[in-house]
């Protein structure tokens, strides 16, 4: 499904998500579902945090990776991305012996820049933010006939984040909502797409400083934001304009939008860590976020918990303003 | 079970570890195994830092509690602690609508004596440190007939703290060797016990100043040291003169010793968060300690993390000097 042209808008694919679970076996880490209560709210929380590289972009990452030819392994791969992507591609691509070039905006977490850099990929810092990476990657993959590995605008990487549902489904009996974060669309687009198969309702929740997923759909068409600093800068970043296929998705699929507070999210990783000694970035503690901040779901609820790469000193300085 | 009489040294009993699992359900969390490495050896993690309460030590409290008598029950419970034991036995007594006191040495973590307070128990802070508190505590139950909830030397707690190793041995196929920390011998009394039925090797950790145990079993009889300060705070405390189960039961059937120094407690704890973002305490990463110490388990292993109660600010501090 690698070589589908794109599609049109709305069209949605079939993807073969338990193809994509035979072939992550072994790379990707079948996470833990743990059952926990927000007020009176009892949930399991799918602690993507404990996947590998600290998030379940490796899902997408190594789906990618994994379909690449000879000839393409050989010349290597190129990915944008302000951590966690970043960090999957590099990690998946050093197991593999391909080369990877990491392009970074200048205001990622350094915690996730020394991280790829550790996991063997070249790092290039850009200035001018998301864009400006996004640009200066997609003249070198051009180049150098190399792979630019999307984070979340792609079939494969899509189908590749969609195998989380498959183990909530086994994990969680009877599962009737799941709560995801929603940045790119390439997780919840995946969750989506596979939810159709368990009868599950797809919630996606926004940042509110990241919200330009959740504002295209109210607009009818991709939109371009402005970055603005978050707490859950996992989820900062365009959609691309145009977007092949999460936007479609997205719109099509998801049952409800809630968009979150900084508050709220600060109080989710805070809570997180003092109740249940899970270690949550902000981005990967939205769904919980939308829990305190009076999100219902209908039924017995998963929530995404989906990374976890912050640092000791930010997550105490995080917990301790958030008590105040 | 709970009846039984002191045992004469060196007979152990056999335990129903099933009627435990039964009896504990709903109370206590199946928690997960999730396999990692360290320098280069792959083991997998029990993480009872996910246990409700924060450790695996409301299994034993839950064990106990549940099989006391309506009048006992009706009068109360009492228990020592300096932390994990006295936040389970104060969470199970307030969920079954139980008056809980809970004696604490005046150096317990403040974090844990919050979290007892704030499960609805009364505290009483005892100046002497863990002796003191265990002799106000015992008068008080005999006082008011109330029972005191032991925090390892019980046999019901020794069977509730064994239900740990039915799930190892279900989560982690082949298993060979468990891997557990030894403070007053609960946890490895129970786990050794019902290792039998696995056929599976039992090592047991102490940190290198809580070694109470460890020394008592190389002098051929209970010893009492006084308390040292540790990293390891959750593994502090006598293990009773006399000593009616652990003694006999650890000494008899742990395999294999090892004790780690602070310096390596540190180092696990720092590891277990950057690695794998999972949340220990001291005393909860000694089986961490222990690998990256030098030992080498025989065959597929798992690793108990005891426990995960460590405050952000003080797990940021840990992480932080133990880089240096």
């Amino acid at each position: 499904m690698i070589s589908t042209p794109p599609l049109p808008d709305g069209a949605l694919p079939d993807l073969d998500f338990a193809a994509a679970r035979r072939r992550l076996r072994g790379i990707v880490r079948r996470t833990p579902a743990i059952e926990a209560s927000f007020g009176g709210i009892t949930v399991w929380l799918k602690l993507e945090s404990l996947q590998r590289t600290g998030s379940f972009k490796v899902r997408g990452a190594a789906n990618r990776i994994l379909t690449l030819t000879g000839s393409e392994r050989r010349r290597g791969v190129v990915a944008v991305s302000s951590g966690n992507h970043g960090r999957a591609v590099a990690e998946v691509a050093s197991r593999l012996g391909i080369a990877a070039t990491i392009f970074v905006p200048d205001w990622a977490d350094p915690l996730k820049v020394r991280a790829i850099a550790d996991a063997g990929a070249a790092v290039v810092r850009c200035k001018g933010g998301y864009d400006a990476a996004e640009a200066r990657a997609a003249a070198v993959a051009a180049e150098g006939g190399r792979t630019l590995v999307h984070p979340f605008d792609d079939l494969a990487v899509i189908e590749g984040q969609g195998t989380v549902m498959a183990e909530i489904a086994g994990d969680v009996a009877g599962v009737e909502e799941v709560i995801v974060p929603l940045s790119g669309g390439g997780l919840a687009a995946g969750v989506a797409l596979a939810a159709r198969a368990h009868g599950v309702r797809v919630v996606a929740v926004s940042a509110s400083r990241a919200p330009v997923m959740v504002r295209s759909i109210e607009a009818g068409r991709p939109l371009s934001l402005p970055d603005r600093a978050t707490i859950a800068s996992a989820l900062s970043g365009g959609i691309g304009t145009p977007n092949r296929h999460t936007f479609a998705a997205v719109r099509d699929l998801v049952a409800e939008h809630v968009v979150v507070k900084e508050r709220a999210v600060r109080d989710a990783v805070r809570t997180l860590f003092e109740r249940c000694r899970i270690v949550a970035e902000g981005g990967g503690a939205v769904g919980v976020a939308a829990l305190r901040s009076g999100h219902r779901p209908r039924g017995r609820a998963a929530v995404v918990v989906s990374g976890g790469n912050i640092d000791a000193a930010a997550l105490a300085a995080l917990v301790a303003r958030s008590r105040r």
